[in-house]
């Protein structure tokens, strides 16, 4: 009794923790992110489809809505937007004729890589706070704590998108192609 | 100019990593916080600012804001609708005539207390996907790096207000009163 009371003590003080500490952390990485895009008049989310369809080569629009955790509805509701932008195109694929697929279009793909070129034209407060972390362990936090909550909530697929995105993502950034499209 | 470059590489991977961590843990959050506080007719935002004035034992509205990362218009507006519903009473306080405090009434506290009592009356998400980390680790986890980016991010003085929160958080689940006022 006494034991299973000591738990929910536990429990609650542990999930309110999480809460606080994940909406700090969210609010200052949300500032942070909408200064980046600004210039492109994009919300996040459109950033994030932008972003998603780019390094997994093409998505489905439910994986684009589970990995970019927003509701489906409104994953499609922003590509059909990005669509009238030029950012992207809506197709079907002859093996999986049930979902929709986005793809960047190479406006979209210019856009992604101008994006990335100008990183460094905004401040990144949550850049600037790791930075004593670097140098004190010699690399950045790897948060595993937070992706193992993270994987047990999401699922292992989600995990799997997410390691997919940053493999290519940390391959794009070696391209030299990035810097012959933008000087187009 | 190659360290450099590897550098602004590193940064880039290491903010969108962030980015994205942090937007799927703030979802799941956010689902299991609303979840909770729903049969109260209450949005995150309000409930955040009765659990701060409750376990500051009262707090300026700038404290609030801070503290809940919100606007200090945000913190106002809302406060001044819990005001209108009974839940908390504003103040000035003789050696601060400059900011504005916020103290719950009997009928908020009484409205916190039973909400921590209801609290396994919902799912909660994070709380489940821990459970496999503190089996591991015999606790929960305690991201201290996230900690430490928000010390950074935030200042000194958030960390002592949640710890502060924290501590009096821990101290009133023990308290008897709980039960006592409950069952009113």
């Amino acid at each position: 009794m006494a034991e299973e009371l000591y738990t929910t003590k536990e429990a609650m003080l542990y999930s309110q923790r999480v809460a606080q500490l994940s909406k700090a952390l969210w609010k200052a990485v949300e500032k942070d992110w909408q200064q980046w895009i600004k210039p492109y008049d994009l919300n996040i989310n459109e950033h994030h489809i932008l972003w998603i369809s780019y390094h997994l080569k093409g998505a489905s629009i439910s994986d684009v809505a589970k990995f970019g955790v927003m509701h489906v509805s409104t994953a499609f509701n922003f590509s059909k937007k990005l669509e009238e932008r030029g950012y992207l195109t809506f197709s079907k694929r002859d093996d999986d004729k049930r979902n929709t697929y986005v793809e960047l279009t190479e406006a979209g793909t210019t856009l992604i890589l101008e994006m990335n070129n100008n990183y460094h034209q905004t401040s990144h407060a949550i850049l600037e706070g790791s930075l004593p972390l670097r140098d004190l362990y010699g690399r950045f936090p790897e948060f595993l704590d937070v992706m193992a909550v993270i994987r047990n909530v999401y699922g292992e697929d989600f995990i799997d998108i997410f390691e997919r995105s940053f493999q290519n993502f940390s391959s794009s950034l070696d391209e030299p192609l990035a810097e012959s499209l933008l000087k187009k």
